[in-house]
């Protein structure tokens, strides 16, 4: 995978109304950082030249710039304004992605970006911007897997019992040991996101994955995911990962 | 539901492989006690006459009492030896439970028992020992459920994209919404709950609201369950606990 030209597109549409105040929770403060700086930096603790696309709500930028003077916060990385859906904002991503892998024209030179790069298929990778205990080795996991076959994802086992709801009044016992939740970093090579971005929006479009999905041909490969790569949309879940951070550096 | 007997069996098998270590997870301690003295805690703090029965691997029976003397911990209760899987463990605890109200014989004083309050058919829940964030609340709406429904049981929606194994090399998304990851205590009527348990062991039993509804008559009444209410599986999951407790009390 040496040489492969990489991105990664953090996705953080989150209007923080579910938090219960008025910041977004992608800007909440985790370890003293907003919580997009602990994503942003596990992915350039990957790789320091993967080029990552920020996706904020085209009213927070100007509140993410000063965020980052405040913090003293260098590692590069070019914003994009969200879309009505995840899958629009992750649509004017790839548009950006697109024209330069097309015209070979550089990003910003913060971005590292040398023209060579581009003679084999980049893999691009769509990250939740409340994901922030993502780590090195899984986000190197998926971009691996991804690299052979195409398609890859990170999913973790079902520990509790599960039902399912079969009409409003009824759920009935499901096979917990059949299902598995499905985290990010989602990966692709470009070409095929590329193809599955091209079809029109569906309801049904829930993650990445699905989008590529319901081309019809083909099926992600599944990485093993990581307990602590929760999502942050609740108060106690920003409790939570305060606590699994502070216990890698005790 | 005043005057109704209620009783709580709190399931601890656990050998604590998973965790790495030699002792057993229901042991460990969160916030200076062992996890299984949160459980019975909340139980007592619920109801101080809740009748709670223990069940724990035969083997753990000394090692818990002298647990109970290190930390003076003086909640009444029994403890029951464990079985070879969850419903037998159940089992053992409902001949106690059985055998008491059907002759009125009181488990030993400390248990605060009258036999007056036999007039009426108690209510019996079953907790994960592993399970000790469940607070009072929660466990008060679920048994309040059960007495006007006689199965109820606590479950939160799923909150990650969700796939399905439908072969050994395939899996399919699955919609979300129409999941819930089923929590403890499961509460149920006490006729009803014996009549489950006479059944024969099935392997599709995988927590005691699936026993019951083997029967094919009763649906458990679904009452919202709490986030914080996790089962402590692994390392992780303990140290979340921890921390969770630890915001509790600031």
């Amino acid at each position: 995978m040496n040489g492969t030209d990489k991105y990664a597109i953090i996705v953080a549409g989150g209007k923080g109304l579910r938090m219960g105040g008025d910041i977004p929770k992608q800007f909440m403060l985790l370890a003293e950082r907003p919580v997009l700086m602990h994503t942003i930096q596990a992915f350039y603790d990957y790789d320091p030249n993967i080029r990552i696309i920020l996706v904020l709500p085209r009213e927070q930028k100007k509140y993410w710039e000063n965020l980052c003077a405040e913090h003293s916060f260098s590692i590069p990385h070019q914003t994009v304004s969200g879309g009505e859906t995840r899958f629009h904002s992750v649509k004017n991503a790839l548009f950006l992605i697109n024209g330069e892998w097309l015209t070979g024209h550089n990003l910003p030179s913060t971005l590292h970006l040398s023209p060579r790069t581009f003679h084999r298929v980049p893999l691009i990778g769509i990250h939740d911007g409340v994901r922030p205990l993502v780590d090195k080795e899984l986000i190197g996991k998926v971009y691996a897997q991804a690299d052979s076959d195409g398609v890859a994802c990170p999913a973790i086992p079902v520990t509790d019992s599960m039902r399912k709801m079969t009409d409003i009044r009824t759920t009935i016992p499901a096979d917990r040991s059949k299902y598995f939740l499905v985290q990010t970093p989602q990966v692709f090579k470009a070409d095929i996101l590329f193809e599955a971005y091209r079809q029109d929006y569906d309801l049904r479009f829930t993650d990445d994955v699905s989008v590529v999905e319901a081309l019809g041909i083909y099926r992600p490969a599944m990485v093993e995911g990581s307990r602590e790569n929760i999502k942050i949309t609740t108060p106690t879940d920003l409790i939570i990962a305060q606590s699994l951070i502070k216990s890698h550096h005790s």
